[in-house]
């Protein structure tokens, strides 16, 4: 039996990580960027613990680009390299000087802020540039060294003249990739992935006006110096305490984060943990449209204020992917599919974590300032209610905070609810019934009808919200929700008095067979029922299961198997002691009686919103002789 | 100076292989299955030009699952490896044999098929595995060998006794991996990359039924014999040549692409080119639905066989990714950003191909079979439309055959009913004006009073139809598209002749001040028109400029900003020859004609269906009184 090492040859390996480390090849300046960012904290670190016996100062990055030399300058003043160093990290591949440091100095430097990991970033540049330099100078006080690479796994290395402390790398762009060597598409890339780095990068210059002195005369010019253009903020509101923060900050840092975005955040969640896991960030809560596909992919995600993605898919809870904000971790396993992120344990603890933070602030806010939380509900109910569907601890913490609007504007919790209403709507079997409607325009007619019994009927109009109140009842004993336009007032809550009809058993008879005569009845079932003679002749009704399966069917999960595509049936409920009705019964001839069943009918289906097309037309047009 | 050779440790990058290098872990048994098909083709290959002196037979691809102890077996029975061979191919990461393959045999092996690259596929296998053997036999009369390695950089190696040719991969399963020891994950992951590679794959064994003889009795059962499961097809429709190929060979490889589709295609497009680059599929035309969405993302991406995405955003124009089917190229760049893809020139040239195919085809189908391609229309217009909006190409293509519906279902194509409608819908300026309806219930009334002059109504209903008409206005001289509410009828075509007001000026001035009294005026601008004494006597209008600024806004792009939030502004167009509006004129108290202006408004915004929620139930009580 013979044993050997597996090997791998650097003219193999290095095309492959040319090609194919990163799918883009913007990366590249994230990459050297981070690597300048090291460069600096280790200074910062190793002066810090006074291993270092320079002058830390003010250090910057530089990013210049060289146009006609067709060149990008990558500059930082910090912990420099001799030419022993370039040997070790730079020409080998896959050696990660950041995790050597951390090793090193593991107990003082784990929190300094460290980006490196694996060694590769350098590399990246090879994607962009078919030669790579680099001037450094350490801190030590050695000579510089400048490294030169053009694309192939050899390179020279020889002493500079470099006198300031720092690495500086220079990259000759491809002839293909010479975009980058545009101001505008630098500066798109800085303000993506570095705009929170923490040292501050220096793109250019700008004019920035002195103030004038007290005693100048009005017409003086204002003098201008030239400064340096820091693109980034070093300090964002995450990496801070709370206790640090006011309300502006956060809405500045928000407006930091989308500076397209002119509404303000309705609030925040300041996130901060470090054990099980590492992680900080901002949520703020957005005013929310109906629309819940249009709201995602607002949240970013850092880790070491490096800018990774703005797909947070898997790491947040689906419903709050509508949230906006910054989460910022080094924990989050990165380059992995979203199926294993899922999966990954860290993950669902991170998950579960901001899940519990939101609800506990939503229930904050609710208890310190009702008031505001109801004028807010309109606009964060979306998220609530969806989160309330699809996570179920989210769903029990929520029943404290979770309110229901009625069409008159107040709002109650669902305690407060049915203590109001137990009395009035609870029907003979026992059931607590919740009136509800889903367009106070729409559902005019039936709304009023149900207020004069002195029902409280909700509004409940967001999309998903027959899959809400399914999860409802089946949360509680004998709770339903009805919608108001599903059957007669009379009936929506059955109680033991029913009003009397005016009509005799053959009159009844009578009546209907007279109407199935006239409407259609594949699509309109005739009901009969004593009302009020001060009610509507005729109402149409939908009834409740049905009307909400074939909704649930079309918003996508629950309700019945082909239940979507089932054609409309309605009720046509008949007001026995309605005078019209009388009138109708009693009609002399079959042909006006015929035309009082139909106008009539027309009107009821004005009223659900049913007369259309050919019908509308002819219905106006009879109404524009009737006027004359 | 001093040069010197970058280089790379095994240590530090296998790791980095075995965590990165794919983001999703399932690929390893793509990757492993890709090795014993190359391994199957190679030895084919070496048989066919007479190299290999050996059987090629019916060779499988076996993939067998031992549960208990916890393995995965691979076994295929190619050309095998000798020991020095596994010292060669497998023991140097990111050296690839097929890559060699290639270059060795270059002329003759081009078609053969063979996938490898990179050489870096077997090493997946140490995603999931902790130990990875191989037991191999050349067809070469030399020794097997047997290699085991446990994840770290060290292997062993010796001589074994397998006397079968070609090579068995066994994986020893992660405990946290062990979803891949389940025979349902296997076979999902076997058919979703797999399904189509060229060498047939066993996955377990099954029982069929043996034809019974002529002369078994009637109740004889048939015996049943245990055959090989295979869960490939070697080879799929797309490969052979249209001339192979009939139309139910077309629908059953739709049915194998898509089992849970139960809609036939529309029709089919086999794409085959092989320069200036290798591409050959089959896209088809499903019926469309109007939500764009929905439809997107079902095209599989292939490369030689082998499954890569069903994500071909970039590579196929977005306008087609409605459509379904499979596309294979060894020539699209993999793994790249789809930024980069949109830049490269190869995809660019693929994704104009595939437009040009798709015209084509569209072409033949019109010019073929006219009432059929009719018939389809409203199934493939949103593609056909949002290929016009988008791609110049396209639009320029598309005029010989997209087709302009009318409400009575004919179809015209644009030079058609120009012909058609030129001198009866030019107006006295000489533009051409069309007119169109969006829904044939909702504009009844309007389109009624259209058709009564004589004019065409085209019914365009696609979401995006006013970004088409705009772009289509902008290709044509002195065109217009005018949706037929969009003023009183009499207005829509400008001409000459004028209807003669039955009214005074003084006295259209006073019912114009009459009307303005009752109707809110900042919703509604009078107009007073001379029209036909039986055309209604209050229609509502909405300018066409301002209601498809305000569509192309709410469909996205396009419009004007801001336009999405103006109010709505409608024009209540008087006609002033109608008795009823005499009547308004003349009313004898101002409070009558008060109710008849509103009551005459109400009717008016029926029309439209502007009147709801309270107004409406007063209306239909109003309406209600009125009967009795």
């Amino acid at each position: 039996m013979a044993t050997g090492n597996i090997n791998v040859s650097v003219e193999n390996i290095f095309p492959l990580i040319k090609k194919f480390l990163y799918s883009d090849h913007e990366i590249f300046l994230r990459e050297l960027i981070s690597n300048a960012t090291d460069a600096t904290l280790k200074l910062k670190h190793l002066t810090s613990i006074g291993e270092a016996s320079v002058e830390y100062g003010n250090p910057v990055i530089e990013v210049k680009i060289d146009k006609e030399g067709k060149k990008l300058h990558i500059i930082d003043q910090g912990i420099g390299m001799t030419k022993e160093e370039v040997e070790k990290y730079i020409n080998q591949v896959a050696f990660s000087g950041a995790e050597e440091f951390l090793e090193k100095y593991k107990d003082s430097a784990k929190d300094s802020g460290i980006i490196g990991h694996f060694g590769l970033g350098f590399y990246s540049a090879f994607m962009v540039a078919n030669k790579v330099e680099i001037l450094t100078k350490s801190y030590k006080d050695e000579p510089a060294a400048h490294w030169i690479c053009e694309g192939t796994t050899e390179f020279t290395l020889e002493e500079a003249d470099k006198q300031e402390r720092g690495t500086e790398v220079i990259l000759h762009i491809n002839e293909d990739d010479k975009e980058f060597l545009e101001e505008g598409r630098i500066r798109e890339l800085l303000t993506k992935y570095n705009k929170f780095m923490p040292v501050p990068i220096k793109f250019g210059t700008r004019e920035e006006e002195l103030p004038l002195p007290e005693d100048a005369p009005e017409d003086a010019e204002p003098e201008k110096k030239t400064v340096d253009n820091i693109i980034n903020n070093p300090e964002p509101a995450w990496t801070k305490q709370p206790t640090e923060l006011e309300e502006k900050d956060y809405n500045n840092f928000y407006r930091e984060l989308y500076p397209m975005q002119f509404e303000e955040p309705l609030f925040h969640i300041h996130l901060n943990v470090d054990y099980p896991f590492n992680l900080t960030g901002i949520l703020y809560f957005p005013k929310m449209t109906q629309d819940m596909n249009i709201q995602k992919d607002k949240i970013q995600l850092y880790q070491n204020q490096v800018f990774v993605t703005d797909n947070v898919e898997g790491i947040v809870p689906e419903f709050l992917t509508m949230l906006r904000g910054v989460i910022d971790s080094p924990d989050i396993p990165l380059n992995v599919s979203r199926s294993y992120l899922q999966a990954d344990g860290a993950v669902k603890k991170i998950s579960s974590y901001i899940t519990r933070k939101v609800a506990d602030k939503l229930s904050t806010l609710f208890n310190n300032n009702r008031e505001d939380f109801e004028k807010k509900w309109n606009d964060i109910k979306i998220v609530i209610e969806y989160g309330m569907l699809s996570e179920d601890k989210f769903f029990d913490k929520a029943q404290k905070f979770a309110l229901y609007p009625t069409v008159n504007n107040e709002y109650f919790t669902y305690e407060e609810l049915e203590t109001k209403i137990k009395e009035n709507q609870t029907d003979k079997e026992g059931n607590l019934v919740m009136l509800y409607a889903s367009n106070k325009d729409e559902q005019h007619s039936y709304i009023e009808a149900a207020k004069e019994k002195g029902y409280e009927v909700l509004l409940l109009d967001s999309p998903i919200v027959s899959h809400l109140l399914q999860k409802l009842e089946g949360s509680k004993e004998k709770l339903s929700f009805v919608r108001v336009d599903s059957d007669h007032v009379n009936n929506l809550i059955k109680k033991e008095d029913e009003e009397i009809s005016k009509l005799s058993d053959e009159e009844k008879e009578k009546l209907k067979a007279d109407f199935e005569k006239v409407i259609p009845t594949e699509k309109y079932t005739v009901q009969l029922e004593a009302m009020d003679s001060n009610a509507a002749p005729l109402i149409i009704t939908q009834p409740e299961f049905m009307r909400r399966m074939k909704e649930m069917q079309q918003t996508g999960g629950g309700g019945m198997f082909g239940m979507g595509n089932m054609p409309e049936m309605y009720n046509l409920v008949v007001n026995t002691n309605h005078e019209l009705i009388n009138e109708i019964l009693n009609s002399k001839t079959a042909k006006k009686q015929e035309r009082l069943i139909k106008h009539s009918l027309d009107l009821a289906r004005l009223s659900q919103n049913l007369l259309k097309g050919e019908e509308l037309t002819a219905f106006i047009k009879r109404s524009f002789e009737m006027v004359k």
